[in-house]
């Protein structure tokens, strides 16, 4: 952890925090929590597999519009709203980074791992970010330079430093495109016969992220999530004294779609060794105006 | 489900609950909760992804001398006495069938699932069971006849019948034989890509059995579990008003380490045709006397 560092961006974000943070994300988990009871209007995105609720939408045009109120001039990067067109964009401005449902599978299943997920990111880099699992009823919080939290309590990653003593979490993600899934099985198979203590899917890459920093895993790695997936989940990753790396073994980049979160610099090394990388479109690739 | 049936036990089975279930698996539970804060010693069982606890065998004992004490003549199936020699043997007396901890490797990581499984059989056939996850604090039980139950609300598998549309939970299991590897991960890519919604681990039978019954995922199947993984959560699934088949099509069979639970007979039938098969020595294989 890097304590007692000072946030260089432009605004407070403990302010930030107050104003929408924590107050809000309860309204919305109110949203997410009645909608469990009844939304079970699925449309489908990219392919069967990869699903959208009205939920989603309700949701991040709640947070939106609750941001917009009070810094009308920040933006937005949100899940549904690049789905809709939006232009996916990390610039240097005060950004807000929204995945209103992660774990939209699992949401439509009543499968107990559901979050909504924030970042706010300045000079490109996450200041804040907030994670509430709804049904677990934990919010995790971290701020740059200040920690992670679960509910308030301290996180810190796991002191594992055998990969053969290690549980690694991981998605088989919503491309059934043979080659990936060819290269997904290939990874895992090498991971599972280091061998490691176990695998496990959650569901959520927010919620895989939160276990790595509460130190219930060791590592969490994946290719294809966004950034909206990973932005929150990522500081809450460092802040508790984790480390992100790229599953090829460089440095982690927001907008790749591609992570390894781990515990230590080793663990995440022998994963990264261990993967048939492969690399999606980038979230910002079709962006007009992107920065390059 | 099959409400109104008599149980043909030779006991009541409702007796049973009262005196051992409920009361005693809350002290069970204190126990659970007090070493998670505390046992790290842990010690290798079969290989080195095969963990069992202090916690473990100290759970298992206090079970059984509860037992005892009401029941003398009762008969037991525990994982840590079968683990130190005793006979792994179901006969028509009545047994109780124990997994002090299923999710040993979780319970090790303080991975949020973590179970206490306690069934009870006559004639071979199991009369109640007690499922209790102890991180959620969520208390399955079911009775022969008379439904499921989660924490007293009444639990119903979901009603999916497009297999498109659903989730499968399995895991990897702990044995690295690179043939049965290549068998697990041969499965798992045929319904990973049947396409299905998504694939699940959360790395123990007893509760992805409970995720079946309450209707969070479809279907899960395994081979290599063990009949104290399955007993008490078979007949949740069951009386929740799923189907229990084996993983080639046939009938369960409680001691064969081979399950599909799934929400209905058409989904258990579509995974076991995906599913390449292998038969791990029985529970009762090497018991003497075992019946035949």
């Amino acid at each position: 952890m890097h304590k007692g560092q000072r946030s260089p961006g432009a605004l407070n974000p403990q302010r930030l925090i107050r104003c929408i943070g924590y107050s809000a994300i309860t309204c919305f988990d109110q949203v997410v929590r009645e909608a469990l009871l009844e939304d079970r209007m699925v449309m489908v995105k990219s392919s069967s597999v990869d699903l959208v609720t009205q939920t989603d939408q309700k949701v991040e045009q709640l947070i939106i519009q609750s941001v917009k109120e009070k810094f009308p001039t920040h933006r937005f990067i949100g899940e549904e709203s690049v789905a809709a067109g939006e232009p996916c964009v990390l610039s240097d401005e005060p950004t807000w980074i929204i995945d209103p449902i992660d774990g939209t599978t699992n949401f439509v299943h009543r499968f107990p791992f559901v979050a909504v997920s924030i970042g706010f990111s300045v000079n490109k880099q996450v200041e804040f970010g907030v994670v509430y699992s709804c049904l677990e009823d934990k919010m995790f919080t971290a701020r740059r330079g200040r920690g992670s939290f679960c509910n308030g309590d301290p996180l810190q990653v796991s002191d594992q430093k055998a990969i053969k003593q290690s549980i690694i979490a991981t998605e088989f993600g919503s491309d059934r495109d043979p080659e990936v899934v060819d290269k997904i099985f290939s990874s895992l198979r090498n991971i599972l016969c280091i061998p490691v203590h176990g695998i496990r899917s959650a569901g959520t890459a927010a919620i895989n992220m939160c276990l790595v920093a509460s130190g219930c895993v060791e590592a969490y790695y994946e290719i294809g999530m966004h950034v909206w997936d990973l932005a929150a989940a990522s500081l809450i990753v460092s802040e508790a004294g984790g480390v992100l790396m790229d599953v090829e073994g460089g440095p982690f980049d927001l907008m790749s779609r591609r992570v390894i979160a781990a515990n230590n610099r080793t663990i995440a090394e022998r994963i990264s060794g261990e993967i048939q990388a492969y690399a999606p479109a980038r979230d910002d690739a079709a962006a007009p105006g992107a920065d390059p």
